[in-house]
Parts: structure tokens; C-alpha cells; sequence
């Protein structure tokens, strides 16, 4: 497997084609970015905290029979993956409220929810990425009302498989974003990442927060929290 | 009857008890104010614009079938309505997109939607009356999924008796806000005003604004927009 040219840029990762049609190389990143990029820094090992992160959780989703792009790690900050047609939303799962929510509907950062909600979020970096309701998703045609029923039923199974894997660990799963694609069969796959960038991760017992917040909010050192979960989760 | 103690002052409307129970007298303010209030100014004639037009507005209604908490006209600037529980929702009908959706979705203002889209914003001054979801509704108590399911099919049917009114003078309804209560028999009932206030009307020839844009967006006498709008629907 070779990496060719590369395809795009983000803000967190570099996805490179491969010499395997259908296989992309992607290469974690430094830079650590917040409110929509007004915020930034490059943070040393963030790369592969997020790459070893993301690789145990892909395996552990895998293992339990949910599928997504991840096909393996290639080393510290790399790994390959299926490539996909990404979905332009951002599927938030929320077992608690906090951050945007919590601003949204003025309810404390910290309260439960009885059920856990999903959210769509239009990915936009030029509209900053807004909240947009499911006749919204349509109007855009980011999705169909056939795909939005699968959105949510496997971010509920993703939730309910990592609510259970961080419980196992100490961690309480607050809330965390997923992306998804379309293969060429039409089906919808996880893809992106999951990670600490893209999940709220408090420790269960003393509410610390293990997750991008704390480059957010400046709450404390960012590698310190992402590498604590590595740890809990097995990796070194 | 007769007007006793002020309830509630709001923006638009002052609301006062009567002698008679659960019925409410409305006062219209000539006050103008945009942008959750952050820009305001007095109107001279707006009360007596708004009166009028939500008084022919909601008589039309009730002669179609369809109830609202207007009871009858006192005066140019007043009147008689049954009092309810306001639902803290604004419900947002729309027809072509246009001002906080065209700048959410990034959609050019004026596109028309194929199938009218009902919106739910939570009416919270200090929140900015954010929009929420389905889900945040029934978060927040804001409403039960039956009574939203009542919103929804009530503020549908509100806008196909008003796209017709208001074509038949040659104006297009771009969107609109309503408000509904609960009455004493726990039903929901259409509540508040629907005049230029409330509404984004368009002449439908030349796209002239005839509504509470030309103040938000200083584009030209509000009043003589509003008295458009009044004289079209055959008042004075
Ligand atoms: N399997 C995949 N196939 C194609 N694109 C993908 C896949 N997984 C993730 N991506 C996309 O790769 C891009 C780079 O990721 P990232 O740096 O996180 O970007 P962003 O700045 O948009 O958050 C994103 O647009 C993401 O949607
Ligand atoms: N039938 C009704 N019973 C009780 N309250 C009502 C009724 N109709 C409207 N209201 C409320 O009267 C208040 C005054 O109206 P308005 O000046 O438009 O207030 P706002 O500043 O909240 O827009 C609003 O809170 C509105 O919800
Ligand atoms: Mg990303
Ligand atoms: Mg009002």
C-alpha cells in the first residue's frame, strides 16, 4: 500500500489517496482548533493520541458489529480507511448537556437527559456549522428521510456500545460527534474519527474533563486528559 | 366589560384583565423593536395598523373554521381576547426562504420551498429565541409530542387559509410566527397577533416589502407598508 496524491485537508487530519482504489491514507495532525477555527495551536503528540484513540474505539465498534470506514492503523499517527462520500452533517449524540446545548435551552452544563438526543448539525464551516432540524437536512438534500432513520439508529447503537465501553473505564460519555458516508453501494458507514476531539469524556467520579474542552476552555493540558483516556482504554 | 389590572407588558402589546374571566383586553403599542429588542423606535399609527390587520386576520380565520383567542374589535388599537396559557414557542411557518433560515442554511433569500416547513423556536427573550428541535421541545416541557403534533397540522392549515387570503390581494406569505395557548380544557388555540408584524409579505409582483423588514432593514416607511396590507384586505 502506497500514499498518493493527497485529497483534502482539514482541520485535524491530512486524507491522502492510496495505490488501492477505494482506500484512503489518513495522517492525524498537530493542530488543535476551537470555534470554528478562531482558536488554534499545535499541540505535540495530539496526532497520535487521536490516531491510537480513534483506532481502539473503530476496533472495539468493529468487534461488536458495528461497522465503520476503519480498516487498520499503519503507525503512531496514521491509519487506512474505507473511502466514503461524507454525509454533510454532523450527527451529535448527547447523554448530558452541555456546551452549545446548554446555551441553546439555558439548562445547566451537567444535567442528565432521561433519553439521549440526536442533533443535526449542517456541516458548514462558512455557516459555522448550525443546528438544522430534519426538514432542513431534507431541503438540503444533505440526506434522505430513509438515511436520516439509519443516522440515528446507528448513532444510537454507537452511543449505547461507547456509553457502556468509557462506563467500563471510569468515564462518563457526555456527548460526542460522528460523520458518515456513503459507500458505493449506497449504504451509510461510519467514518471520520472518534476521538477526544470529538467527544465530551468527564470522569465519572471527580467530573474532570478528559476531552477537547480543555483546550477549549483552557482548563489544563490537553495531552495530560487525551492520554489518561488512552491509557484507561489499553493503549500506551 | 372593563379593563382592570395590567397582566403583562410585552413588546408589541399590553395585556390587562377584565371584568370578566378569561378574557383578556389587548392594547397595541405603537413601539417598534428588532433584533431581540436591540433596536427599537416608536411608530406612530403601528398599534392601530397591527389592531386592524390581526383583527380582519383572525375574523377571516374564524370565518374558514379555524379558532383563535379573538373574541372582537374595541377600538383602533384594541381588543377582546380569551385568555390562555401561552405555549413557549414561536411556530414559524414558511413558504420561500428567507431571513434567519436563508442565513442558517446559506440559502438565497426569496427561493421557494416546495413544501411549507414548520419551525419551533423557544420563546426566551434571553436566550434569543433560539430554534430548537423536536426533541428540545419536549426537553424543555415546552410541549407533549401530541400537542406538537397540534401545532404542526393547526399552523399548516393557518397557512393555507392565508396564502390564499392574502394572494387574492396580490401579496405572497413568505413566513410567519404564531403563537398558541392552552385553554382551560387543555386544548391548544391559536393566540397572540398575525399582522406585518409577524409575517414577511412580499407584493407579489414587484417583491416589495410590505412587513416589519422595512424597519428591521431600514428599507422605507413601515407605516405606509402596513397600510397597504390594511387597505388591500378591505380596511381603512
Ligand atoms: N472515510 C472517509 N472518506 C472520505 N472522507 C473522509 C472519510 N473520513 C473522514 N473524511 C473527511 O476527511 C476530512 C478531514 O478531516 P478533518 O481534518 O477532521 O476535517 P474538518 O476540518 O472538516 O473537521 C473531513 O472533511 C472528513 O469529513
Ligand atoms: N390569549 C392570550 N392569553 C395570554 N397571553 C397572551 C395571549 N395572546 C398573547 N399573549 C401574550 O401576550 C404577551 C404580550 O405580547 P407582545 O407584546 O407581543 O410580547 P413579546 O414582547 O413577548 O413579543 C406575549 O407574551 C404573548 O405571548
Ligand atoms: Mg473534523
Ligand atoms: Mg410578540
Amino acid at each position: 500500500m502506497e500514499k498518493q496524491q493527497q485529497l483534502y485537508e482539514g482541520k485535524a487530519k491530512r486524507i491522502y489517496q492510496t495505490s488501492e482504489p477505494g482506500v484512503l491514507w489518513v495522517t492525524y495532525k498537530d493542530d488543535a482548533t476551537a470555534f470554528n477555527g478562531e482558536k488554534k495551536d499545535t499541540l505535540e503528540g495530539k496526532a497520535r493520541l487521536n490516531n491510537e484513540i480513534s483506532t481502539l474505539i473503530f476496533t472495539h465498534l468493529n468487534e461488536k458489529g458495528l461497522q465503520s470506514h476503519f480498516i487498520r492503523r499503519l503507525s503512531d499517527t496514521e491509519q487506512l480507511v474505507r473511502q466514503v462520500e461524507i454525509v454533510p452533517l454532523e450527527v451529535v449524540v448527547r447523554n448530558v448537556v452541555a456546551g452549545s446545548m446548554a446555551k441553546r435551552l439555558g439548562i445547566e452544563e451537567g444535567t442528565p437527559l432521561v433519553e439521549p438526543i440526536v442533533e443535526f448539525y449542517y456541516k458548514d464551516d462558512a455557516l459555522g456549522d448550525p443546528l438544522i432540524t430534519e426538514d432542513h437536512v431534507y431541503l438540503l438534500e444533505a440526506a434522505t428521510a430513509e438515511e436520516v432513520e439509519s443516522l440515528k439508529i446507528q448513532a444510537k447503537k454507537v452511543n449505547e456500545l461507547l456509553v457502556e465501553l468509557f462506563a467500563g473505564i471510569g468515564v462518563r460519555l457526555v456527548d460526542f460527534k460522528l460523520e458518515f458516508g456513503r459507500t458505493n453501494e449506497g449504504k451509510l458507514l461510519l467514518a471520520d474519527e472518534i476521538s477526544p476531539d470529538t467527544c465530551r469524556l468527564w470522569d465519572i467520579k471527580t467530573n474532570q474533563k478528559l476531552d477537547k474542552d480543555l483546550f477549549r476552555r483552557n482548563l489544563g493540558n490537553l495531552q495530560d486528559g487525551y492520554q489518561e483516556i488512552l491509557t484507561r482504554l489499553g493503549g500506551q
